[in-house]
């Protein structure tokens, strides 16, 4: 209570993932007066070919613009 | 309407989804007023190597203070 | 630790808010096993304004196909 | 900067996805004053078990009255 | 039944969300072969406060890097 | 390109978010190997009559067991 969604492209290992959601929890303690056991993260892993931005899939080679 | 997105560990069956959506959704026409056909629910099957309480996944060993 | 976020439309009083989330949890402890304690419920209130549905406002006229 | 959450069933292949979030991106660009770098789409897949609309699952027969 | 969450910063117009949910809908109908009653949109207003990149708000001035 | 959607209780100044996303952003860069410019962070504040734990609404007086 701060819960957290975080969407991220798939492909971090369990290794990244326990890092950031400990120093996430630490950076919300820290900064909004809550109890560390108040932290909700849940994480949600994306396949790029389910992320757009400006008009196109990161699963296809993006535009030069971008 | 109302929507309902619901997350929970994954693991549960078809039987229990079945049986959680049928009682959800009369709760809801009990309690706010709407009808059945107006009430969605999406569940999300977590991975407990996605979700964190007080900073640690709860795919590794809890800290006892939780 | 099921997390319900619940959206609906503005309106509802806090005693049906109130008996809401007790139906809810209930009907979720009932199916799924989880302990009322880990049952989180979020709620949106919407203004008509801000859904849509068949591409139309709530906050519009609903055309007579709906 | 509109950012877009779209959960849809699953079953829809990557040619209809990128022709989703071009024309999906065009019609914000179009309406409300956005560039186009400024849209994220992200889309969920989401399991017939998993969606239920009038307490019953998208995998089960539906009622007749829906 | 796709079923969009768009986040934007507030300050639209109702006449632009009209046009926007209108163009997004017809944008999915065209895409993804679904009927225009079963698309639903939800928007929530952002204020500047509440959004982040590259860890400065929306509300404050933005570095010059981004 | 993680993107964060926070929901915590209204009441939380500028200053608090101002250092919030700092640090969130901070600690996704260290951990997930992506730059701060990928970062993205959506704060929901939340009324306590709108979120409820084990059944009850947080604008209520707690029972004694949570």
């Amino acid at each position: 209570m701060p819960t957290f969604h975080v969407e991220m492209f798939e492909g971090r290992s369990v290794e990244q993932k326990r890092a950031f959601v400990k120093a996430v929890t630490e950076a919300a303690v820290n900064t909004i007066g809550c109890t560390p056991e108040s932290v909700d993260i849940i994480i949600t892993d994306v396949k790029p070919e389910n992320w757009a931005t400006a008009g196109a899939l990161w699963s296809d080679p993006r535009p030069e613009s971008i």
